[in-house]
This record gives C-alpha cells, sequence and structure tokens, in this order.
C-alpha cells in the first residue's frame, strides 16, 4: 500500500504519444515540465560550414505521475514504449517512494487522493 | 530528526495566497516552478462559437519546500487552506522523504542548512 | 547498492561552473530547469529613488542528477565548491532516495541504466 512518483525525461516530441499510452492505461493526471537536459554522452556536436558549435544541453521535457505501487510497472510500460525512438536521447526514467499525497479540493489524503 | 519535501501542484493565480499562508507559518523558503497540468478528469473541453477544442494540459505552479518532519503538517494545512478554492483544478500535494539538506554558501548540512 | 538524486538550487550564472566542475568528475548527464526560488530570508528589497520596492522571488537554476550512492558526496563536493561564492543566495542542495532508473532506449534497469 504505497505510492510511486514517476519521473520521466523524454524527447518533446514524444509528449503526446507518452500521454495516450499513459492515458490508455487509465493514468490520467500527470504534470509536465519544460527542461533542459544532457545525456550520458555529454553534449552534441553541430556542424556548420562555418565550423563545429558544442550545445551542452537539449530542451526537454519532464512527465511527473504517482501511482499506486501495485500500478508501477503498467506505467512504466507505457512510458518507455512510447517515448523509445531506439536512438541516443530517448531520455531516462527515475523511480521515488511517495510518502503522502493530498487532493487539494477535499483535503481527501493518500489513495483517495490519487 | 528527519525531512520531508512538499510539492504542491497549485492554480497559478494562488501563489501569493499560498506564500503569505506559508510565511505567516515561518515558512519561508520555497521553489516555484511552471508546470503544465493534466487532473485525473483529463483535459477540458472549452466551447467556442465555432466547436469545441480540448485542452490537455492547463498551466499551473509547482512549490517545493522542505522541511522538518515535526513542522510538516502545519506546513500542509497553510497550504490546503490557501491554495483550495473548493472547485475541480485545485491540485495536489505529494510529500517525499528527504535523506540531507546542504546550504551551498556554507556547506552547512541537515537542520542546520534548513 | 543505491541511487541518491542530487536536487541543487543554484545561482543562474553559476551553471556552467557547476557543469564543467561535474563533468570533471565524470557526472556527465543532469537536468537543468529555470524556477524562481526565495531563500531562508525571504524576498530582497531593491531600492530606487521612487522608493523601495520588493522582490518575492528570484531566478535560478534547479540542477538535478541521479548517482550511485557510492559516488554521491564526489558529486556534492563538487556541486558546493563551483557553485559558492560565499553571499546570500548561493542556494541549497537537497538528496532523495531513488528507487530505480530506467534508460529508455535500451530498458536497462538500474546500474546499467546511470
Amino acid at each position: 500500500m504505497g505510492f510511486r512518483k514517476i519521473e520521466a525525461i523524454i524527447r518533446s516530441e514524444k509528449l503526446e504519444e507518452v500521454r495516450v499510452a499513459l492515458d490508455k492505461e487509465g493514468f490520467v493526471g500527470m504534470t509536465v515540465t519544460e527542461v533542459r537536459g544532457r545525456g550520458s554522452q555529454g553534449g552534441i556536436l553541430l556542424e556548420w560550414r562555418a565550423g563545429e558549435y558544442r550545445v551542452e544541453f537539449l530542451p526537454k521535457l519532464k512527465i511527473e505521475l504517482v501511482v499506486d505501487d501495485f500500478d508501477l510497472q503498467r506505467a512504466l510500460k507505457a512510458i518507455e514504449e512510447s517515448a523509445r525512438t531506439g536512438t541516443t536521447g530517448d531520455g531516462k526514467v527515475f523511480v521515488y517512494t511517495v510518502d503522502n499525497i493530498i487532493r487539494i479540493r477535499t483535503g481527501e489524503r493518500g489513495g483517495k487522493a490519487l
């Protein structure tokens, strides 16, 4: 009876696919933040006629949702499959434990607030 | 002797009220991020003369603050009461355990850094 | 065999120094978010010819990276030393436990995904 936060750093252009995939599995609520990401490979080299230009950070989106422990693997699967292109820069997913959830409108706690 | 992070997704127009409510209780430090949120109801339908338009995400603010365990309920109460309108879209609050805190200026750790 | 998230709220102008310091220690991947911060001192008073003006939030950057437990102190040291100016507003660092990590491209979990 616990809750987990899923924090996925994804390609910006994958938001719609990920949202629909989560929706289909019944995960409707989520938060999206515009971030800049730097993968394990570091920045990327862009080649111009005039030479090379190094970009240290690339625009990414961070998607956050909180799920019941019981639903964690299903939510992760939906994100992985919809966010994957198979090439460098697909991003990462981090999982954290959530101690409590509150729905502000009603004051409900825990599972009822999810 | 532990610390908790409070992460509140609130209506953007409630920031000032929430900040003042937290301030009154002695919670001064916080971080604010512009996010896009999608509640448990999914997006919302906007009606136009020309028809309907579905908006999947709405602008929200994420407020983050870290408090001593001892102060958690007091901080949550201040946020809930000031962020609540009683209608759909009031947002949610998530609570996490924080392992450690460091004040960069001094290098202080734990409670002294709070 | 655990993982930690480091969340550092730093001065915006320190990003490059912090990135280079982390890079030197082998911490290449990270995420950066533009946030507004309010320190323990609250807002700041700006003085104008016409009077005083209170600013409640200042632009800051949030840097997030996930590291192996074993590397935590080394990563914290790099951030502290590179982000510090010694004056008010240097920011804070928070440490959290991460339950799992997934590399979206390959589906790898845990240490292999780091």
